[in-house]
């Protein structure tokens, strides 16, 4: 059975994933949970507790984690080996910005293409030099989908008025997993509940310390 | 006593006050709970729940709640009518997709200005044309915090290895708020223990769906 793991576990995993690439430690040293909280600010009782969790055990005479081991373990929560190509739809800001997002790189996520309606973007690149992704037709996505099956997975981008007709596009499409940065609560149909879909507005944090911090008491 | 609210309540109080933002109804007529659910996605039975917990009622008459009440209660939590003016600190892809981002608007949060250290940014502005925004130098930040004792807010945009430093920086520097993006888990210190900070890694929801679509089972 497989184990569910909430979205903060997977925040913590990848962490601690990046952490170790980045220490590019040789795979038969240890590295302990007090070096981990160091490098990813989660604390050393947390990465104890996360990798107990997960199955993964300290090494017998207690110097920390056997570094082969730890990566092995790791890439295959975030399934690194498999990687993961998405595609873009809606290029404004965020869109773009998400596009050239580093970190999607270290954890082997490739965004292969964008897609939007406005004249002025498609037929366009966008990204830094060297990494540019080409802006395509939303009526070119069926077409981009069949010829790229190995691609599930879309981020969404697009204003909250067209997010859910685009979304249920997607779904039409083969799309299987969904995150919408859209301000509205997506819903998948009822006739594709296996499609994993999460509504990650963003700035909803900002909200939440203006309320902190301003709201009358 | 101030009722705590958690990020999720916060995120659907803002959908529906731009809900009603876009509606744009005469202030005494009445809006229902299945409307705000057309609009915003969140369903009919959870806004009457949140609206409940907020003590918001719904009119005598069972016609929906008050146009005009509805506003001035979403309102006071949002502290729009206070409003927000925040820095970002970090102005690459993320800080300059959030400086222009439409809803900050919408909720009356206005970046004021972007801070940096590379030389290739200080000194530019950034964002679409007549909402430029300057980008400053990190040292000049202190000075401009003075000038600018309404700034209490920060988002902070910048790599996750400088994350915590700037944190310090900002805390010492008599910000109350900050949002940090950068995929790391940064920590108030001690003697700041009253400093609002909230997490936010983009991109967590990514790695769940490759997890929820790839992860070997």
């Amino acid at each position: 059975m497989k184990k569910k793991i909430s979205l903060r576990v997977i925040r913590r995993i990848s962490f601690y994933y990046e952490a170790l690439l980045k220490l590019n430690l040789p795979e038969n040293t240890y590295i302990s949970s007090k070096k981990l909280e160091e490098v990813t600010g989660v604390s050393c009782n947390q990465v104890r507790q996360d990798f107990f969790y997960l199955g993964i055990s300290i090494g017998k005479q207690k110097k920390g984690y056997l570094v082969k081991k730890l990566f092995r373990e790791l890439k295959k929560i975030l399934s690194i080996d498999h990687g993961a190509r998405v595609v873009i739809i809606g290029a404004g800001r965020i869109g773009q910005a998400l596009s050239n997002y580093k970190l999607f790189k270290a954890r082997n996520i490739t965004v292969t293409a964008l897609f939007d309606i406005k004249p002025e973007l498609v037929g366009t690149e966008v990204g830094k030099p060297g990494q540019q992704k080409p802006v395509l037709h939303v009526s070119q996505l069926e077409a981009y989908l069949k010829e790229n099956p190995d691609i599930h997975i879309a981020l969404l981008t697009v204003p909250e008025e067209a997010a859910q007709e685009t979304l249920d596009m997607l779904i039409t499409h083969g799309v299987r997993g969904v995150v919408n940065f859209a301000p509205k609560i997506l819903k998948v149909p009822k006739e594709a509940r296996d499609v994993q879909l999460i509504n990650d507005c963003i700035g909803t944090s900002l909200y939440k310390i203006v309320y902190q911090l301003y709201s009358r008491k």
